[in-house]
């Protein structure tokens, strides 16, 4: 999606160890014209696919996804990275964090992830994919359907694209970043 | 505002110790086309306010803030409950949450809460007002300006509300509830 390249390309700022960040305008703060947009192209390159709920996780997650759901007008769910002390009917799963080298719980509730939907999980990054599988074990958990993954940026050199990909599920990136090497940001075109 | 009373009457659900969850329709699993309505309300109500940022806290502020952001065209800043590693020029606050007896750290860069701003506050839940009153500090710390704050639902019964108002701060809170004794929800008209 050429917008988002461009806008990387003008404000994305590159860290040593494959860290982009996109503070300005996706992580911290947000542009919620160009959420829109990009809600608009996960719309389109799902077109064909039968979708009952939208899916995220917290934090970052929700912006697009909630767009995503206004245009599709679909249920959002968000999964938790901490277990609520209330939460009815839990599903958990284990993440574990590269960047942070340690293991976190995900969680939903399976009131609102439930058998037989249709689930399409929008998030902002997808790197090496340990969240998405995450997701998926969730949905695995709650009988639902994994029909899609949407992803703001996807970093190809963390390879959990290919994993995905492999599983035979439908992952949209709207930005593919090849490479981070010397912290010069490559995206492909 | 008419469509959140009558959802909160549908959908809420009443805990011992004044606990209200929306867990249906904003807290976990998210109704878009709610969001949109009570985003166009808060654009309504402060119809006649200089605003150029929207702000809110991570993570359930994100969705109302967003369509808040994208209606009035300005960026969104969600300040964040955990201290990143990377963040630049971090402004921090502590908070006191009652719910869970303890203080954490909510935080936001000063390269997205910037002096002269005017900040238009979103969250879905007012309380006890000492979210707020930390958002109240960031916002004084960056040298900006609260022109408002609006929330989803207000509990009125546990008095934020009167303090933020006593502060000469414009308030609006898009469904006031009156009491949640006996776990009954009493909503003011």
């Amino acid at each position: 999606m050429k917008a988002l390249r461009e806008r990387i390309l003008r404000d994305g700022k590159c860290f040593e160890g494959g860290i982009l960040k996109v503070d300005n305008f996706i992580n911290h703060q947000m542009d919620p014209i160009l959420m829109k947009s990009m809600a608009v192209e996960f719309v389109r390159r799902f077109a064909s696919t039968d979708i009952n709920k939208v899916m995220t996780v917290e934090a970052s997650g929700i912006a697009p996804a909630i767009m995503v759901g206004y245009l599709l007008e679909l249920p959002v769910v968000f999964a938790k990275k901490k277990k609520p002390s209330t939460m009815e009917n839990m599903l958990v799963t284990s993440v574990y964090s590269f960047t942070k080298d340690r293991s976190y719980d995900v969680c939903v509730s399976g009131d609102y992830l439930c058998k037989g939907d249709k689930v399409l999980f929008i998030d902002d990054f997808l790197a090496n994919g340990n969240a998405a599988k995450g997701v998926i074990d969730l949905v695995r958990q709650a009988g639902a359907e994994l029909v899609g993954m949407g992803f703001l940026i996807e970093k190809a050199f963390q390879h959990g694209g290919d994993y995905l990909r492999g599983q035979g599920i439908h992952v949209e990136s709207l930005a593919i970043i090849e490479s981070l090497d010397n912290c010069e940001i490559k995206i492909r075109e």
